[in-house]
C-alpha cells in the first residue's frame, strides 16, 4: 500500500513524523520508520487539515473579472448574459481552473453549486480534489420547469452513484425566493429519503428579509422550517441577515452556516454575520468562497483572515474569534456538516493534508504559528497537498497546470465573443 | 549607463517595451531596439508601479504574532514589553526582513516611523528599496524629555543629510496625545524651515476623539490646525474617526491621510474610513500596513483589496472605490505625498516598477487585469522588482533572504528569552 512518511512536520503544537498509508493518516509518533515509504522532509514545514471551501460554484471562474464595480443587478444580468454562453467545454476547464486554484491554496475539497456533474466530477477526478456536487433547482414558480428541474436531479443523482469516492451528491435548492414551495417540500423529502445534504442559498440580502416578509409573512429561515427543509443536513450559504429566533432555529436543527465574507463585502449584502450568536445556539459554523464572479477567487485562507478582521471590528472587540476556533471554521466544522472523516490532523483520519513551508518572512519570527498561518501569510505559503493519500501538489507545482490555464483563458476569449 | 528592457509588456492598459535606463523610465513604445541592455521577456507579465506604503513601523516585524486575539490594552503593554528589549542587531534585522517581505510583496518604498535612522538606512541601502525614515518624537508631556527627544530628531537629520537617495528623513509626531504642544509646535515650524514631511498618528481610535474633546475642546484635527501643524507635507496614519469639519480642513490645507485598514480592522478601531469624502475635500488619500505588531504583515495588496471591499460594504455600494482610483491610493497618490518622481509607468520617472506574472488562476480568465490584480491574485504574483533602475527580486528571489530568515528568527528567540 502506498506509504507517504512526513519527517519531522510540526502539527497539532509539535513536531512529529506522521505516516500515511493508503488514504488514511495511519499514525502519528515521535519517531516513525517506514521502509519503503516515500519521505518528505518537513523540518521546515507544518502539516494541517485541507480547508474545505463550503460554498462555490467552481466553473463560475470563466466569469472572473468579467463585470466589476458595478451595482448588483446590471452586474447579475451580466453574469447571467456570460454563463448563458457556456457550453461542456467552458464548463469542463471552468472547473479544472477552480479546482487547480483551490488545491494551490490549500483546500482539498469544496462543496459546489451548480449543474454539469458529469463535467465537474471528471474535473474532480482528474485533480485529485474532493467535490460534493450538487443539481441545483431553479424554477423561479413556473410548474413545467420545477417538474424538469425535479427529474433532472434525480437524473444526476442516479448518475452520481457510480461516481469516485471523492465525488459526492447533494441536493441543492437555489433559494427560498427562486424555487416553488413543491419543489422545496419535495427537495426536503428526498433529501431525507437518499440522505442527502441540502444546499441552499439563504438570507443573503437584506432585501430578501423584506421581501420574504411580505410574501410569506415570515422569514426566510422560517420559511423553511414552515416547508419541512431545516436539519443537519441543511448547508445554508450566507446566513447573513438572521433574526433571533432564525438563529434559534438553525441551532435547534443543527443548520451548517456557511460564511461567504469576501462575496458579502464585495457585492454590498453586509458584513454583521453572526458567528458567535450561531455557534452559541448550536449551529454549525464554516466558510465559503462562493463563485469567482462575485468574489474573484477561491483562497480560503484569504477568506478565513477576512472574516476574523472582520468579527473583531464590527463587534469592536480585538479578542473575537480566537484562532483555535477560525481555523475549525475552515476545516474541522465543515468535515462534520458533509460527514467527511476529515479535518483534523489525526490517525485514523482521511489523508487531506496540506503542508505549510513556514521558511519565509510571514512566518518569522514564528512566536505563534496559526496567527501567522491567518494573519501574516497568503496562500502561496501552501508547499504541498495530499488528498485522499495522494499527492496533488508538490513544491507549488500541479500536473498539467498550463495545459489548464491555455484552455481557460481560450475558454474566457470564445464566451467574450459570443456576447459582444 | 546600466538599461533593462522590458519588452512586449504589458502596462497602461496595453502592449508595448519599455526601456530602463540609469534609475529612470527612458522610453516607453510599440517595438525598441536596445543593443547592450538586459532583456526581460514579459510577455506574460505586466508591469506596475512599485507600492508605496505610506505608514508603517518596519522593525516591528521582530513583534509579529507576539500577542494575538487580546484586547488593546495587554496587547500594546506586551509590546511595548518585547520593544523595550530590542538592540541594534535586532532593529537590524527586523528592519531587513521589512525590508524583505516589502520587496517580495511589490513595495519599493515606505514610510515609517520608528527609531535608529542608522541601523533602518543601512539596512534600505542594502535592500536596493527607498524608505522614508523618522525620528519619533514621543515625551508624554515630559518636558525633559521633550528636550532630548528634539535634539535627537536634529541630530537624525543631520545624519540624514549623508545617507544615499535611497533614503529621505521626516519629521515625526507620535500622536497628539503623547506629544507636549510645544513639541507639536516646534515639529512645524522645523518641519517648515528644512522642508520635511510629519508623520502623525491622528484619530486612530474613537477614545482618541473623546479624549481631545475633553482634553482641548477640539478634535485631533482642530488641535493639531490650532498648533499650526496642519500642511501639504503632514502624512496623517489611521485618520480614521474625523469630523466634517476634520475632512474639510485636512482638504484645506492638503494633508494626505494614510488608511491602514487591517490595523483597524483587527485591534477593532473602527472600519468606516472616509476614503470618498477625503477626496472630495481634496485631501490626499493614500495606504499604509502599520507595523506588524497590530497588521502582521506589510503586504500592500493584500490592503489594497480590504479597503476597497470595506468601503463597498459599509457604504453600501457596489460600486464603490473603483479599481482605478483605488490603484493610485497605492502608488501615485503616495509619490505625490512624498515629492518622488515616481508611483505611474511613464517615461521620465523613476524606474521603481514590479512585474506581475499573470500566468497563473488570479489572472485566468483576464477580462480585467487591474480587478485580477486586486481582488483575484496575492502577493506572490510578484515576479520581479526594480528600484531606482537597479533589479532587487528576480523570479521570487532576493539575495541573500535565507541570511535576513536565519538571524531575524534567531532574534526572535533572543527577545522571547528575555521577555519570559
Amino acid at each position: 500500500m502506498n506509504e507517504i512518511l512526513l519527517k519531522n512536520v510540526y502539527t497539532n503544537g509539535k513536531r512529529c513524523d506522521l505516516l500515511v498509508r493508503g488514504n488514511l493518516i495511519a499514525t502519528i509518533a515521535d519517531s516513525i520508520d517506514a521502509p519503503g515509504a516515500e519521505v518528505i522532509d518537513c523540518s521546515r514545514m507544518a502539516a494541517i487539515p485541507g480547508f474545505i471551501n463550503m460554498h462555490t460554484h467552481a466553473a463560475m471562474t470563466m466569469t472572473r473579472s468579467a463585470k466589476e464595480d458595478t451595482p448588483l443587478m446590471p452586474w447579475l444580468q451580466h453574469i447571467w448574459k456570460i454563463e448563458a454562453q457556456y457550453d461542456k467545454e467552458i464548463l469542463y476547464w471552468g472547473n479544472k481552473l477552480a479546482c487547480l486554484e483551490m488545491i494551490k491554496s490549500g483546500t482539498t475539497c469544496f462543496n459546489d453549486m451548480y449543474w454539469g456533474l458529469d463535467v465537474a466530477s471528471k474535473a474532480v477526478d482528474e485533480m485529485g480534489i474532493r467535490g460534493v456536487h450538487s443539481y441545483c433547482m431553479l424554477d423561479n414558480g413556473d410548474m413545467v420547469k420545477a417538474e424538469k428541474e425535479r427529474r433532472a436531479l434525480i437524473r444526476d443523482f442516479e448518475e452520481s452513484k457510480s461516481l469516485s469516492s471523492r465525488n459526492m451528491f447533494a441536493v441543492s435548492v437555489h433559494a427560498p425566493y427562486t424555487v416553488c414551495e413543491d419543489n422545496i417540500r419535495w427537495a426536503a423529502m428526498f433529501a431525507e429519503e437518499n440522505n442527502l445534504l441540502v444546499h441552499i442559498h439563504l438570507s443573503e440580502t437584506e432585501q430578501e428579509i423584506i421581501d420574504a416578509q411580505e410574501k410569506w409573512g415570515c422569514t426566510p429561515v422560517e420559511y423553511c422550517e414552515r416547508l419541512g427543509l431545516l436539519s443537519d443536513r441543511v448547508i445554508a450559504a450566507h446566513s447573513l441577515w438572521l433574526t433571533p429566533h432564525d438563529i434559534e432555529l438553525m441551532g435547534q436543527y443543527g443548520v451548517t452556516a456557511v460564511h461567504n465574507v469576501n462575496s458579502n463585502l464585495k457585492i454590498s449584502s453586509g458584513y454583521k454575520f453572526k458567528m458567535e450568536e450561531l455557534m452559541a445556539a448550536g449551529a454549525n459554523v464554516t466558510l465559503g468562497t462562493d463563485g469567482c464572479g462575485s468574489s474573484n477567487n477561491l483562497d480560503m485562507l484569504e477568506a478565513l483572515k477576512t472574516a476574523a478582521l472582520l468579527q473583531k471590528a464590527w463587534r469592536k472587540n480585538p479578542a473575537a474569534i480566537p484562532l483555535d476556533t477560525l481555523l475549525k471554521i475552515g476545516t474541522e466544522n465543515a468535515a462534520k456538516a458533509i460527514g467527511l472523516n476529515a479535518g483534523v490532523i489525526a490517525e485514523g483520519r482521511l489523508a487531506d493534508i496540506v503542508l505549510i513551508d513556514m521558511n519565509n518572512s510571514w512566518f518569522t519570527p514564528n512566536y505563534d504559528f496559526e496567527a501567522n498561518l491567518v494573519y501574516s501569510a497568503n496562500s502561496s505559503c501552501v508547499d504541498t497537498v495530499i488528498c485522499d493519500g495522494r499527492i496533488i501538489m508538490r513544491g507549488r507545482k500541479v500536473e498539467g497546470e498550463q495545459e489548464i490555464l491555455d484552455n481557460a483563458a481560450a475558454c474566457g476569449e470564445r464566451l467574450m465573443s459570443r456576447i459582444r
